[in-house]
């Protein structure tokens, strides 16, 4: 059994990575300290690491959180660019740059990106922009890690548990189940891979 | 013939895509007003816009520079992860971002990324992080550019020009001549494909 932070427990990806974490302690953190066991904000290098501190002994980081503003690249101001640039993007490489002062030997990094990147629709070049920098990012840090650290990102479709949402600006997608992306999360947390982008299509 | 802004004319890179733009007028711009045509910084919006002003008819932007910083992933500093977004990231993406307001109808952007996003290398996780962010803007936004308009990347290996002073820490890379990469430079500016990232590698 691992210590696993999850960030973002609540939420519909928070969720879906719940189900592939069943074997495991799971710590959640989120924005607000009413509803997971410690607040964090991924923007906030102090917040992380107070978390990083508050928690002690982890084995594990699973994030399922990133902000993305939506607009036509036209549109898109530079404020909007900069929300998603340091909250999905330099967030998600402050939560591993920081993380791994603390987190124990052999143990790994899971981070969130999303399918816009391969699959581009309107409105979500920002997202799908910092997308393509974070599967990047995994694929070259994992050279850099010490002590047998490992990362990966999970790159998912839609969920079928956010279609009502997401669904009506996604025309021709086939969402996934949520536990098919948990499979995904449980196959980084608990593998020996690294380094890879583990996409979750239909 | 085509009215085309080059970034950085007078570097490695910049001297690189000139061979592939000998069909045009090229209007030269970087740093110095000394040295170029006009000056300008791809971090400031205002010096982007002041740059598309001034010059005033254009149908293609080639941009060749992007400052990175290089440090390990332990010890890259969040200032040095921001001045590579900065600069290589969003000012490519805020040099399309406005450009746009003012290019030609069937204008194009080539931006610049490298090969060290596919072929990663240590001190170079922001380098790379950031050209796996532009390789997938491009692919993306292309989708959206009105009136024609066209943006590809151009992803070189490293110059042989350049072997001097980057040979040292890339073992095992063959460098290629610039007036190879020019060529792809020019592919981007003179042909009619869009979106596409163009590997120049041996």
């Amino acid at each position: 059994m691992k210590t696993v932070i999850l960030i973002g427990a609540n939420g519909k990806m928070g969720q879906a990575a719940l189900t592939g974490l069943g074997n495991h302690k799971v710590i959640t953190a989120g924005r607000s300290a009413d509803t997971y066991d410690y607040q964090v904000d991924i923007t906030s290098e102090d917040s992380l690491r107070n978390l990083y501190e508050s928690v002690g002994e982890f084995d594990a980081v699973v994030n399922t959180v990133g902000l993305c503003e939506y607009a036509t690249f036209e549109e898109m101001t530079q404020e909007q660019w900069m929300t998603t640039v340091m909250s999905k993007m330099m967030g998600q490489i402050n939560l591993v740059r920081i993380g791994q002062e603390y987190i124990a030997d052999k143990g790994s990094f899971t981070l969130i990106t999303g399918i816009l990147n391969l699959k581009p629709i309107p409105y979500a070049v920002a997202d799908a922009t910092t997308s393509g920098a974070i599967d990047t990012f995994v694929q070259v840090v994992a050279h850099e890690l010490p002590r047998g650290i490992r990362i990966n990102s999970v790159n998912p479709t839609v969920l079928e548990e956010a279609w009502d949402v997401y669904g009506e600006m996604m025309p021709g997608f086939q969402p996934v189940p949520g536990a098919l992306v948990g499979k995904a999360f449980e196959r980084s947390v608990d593998g020996f891979i690294s380094g890879q982008v583990l996409y979750v299509d239909a």
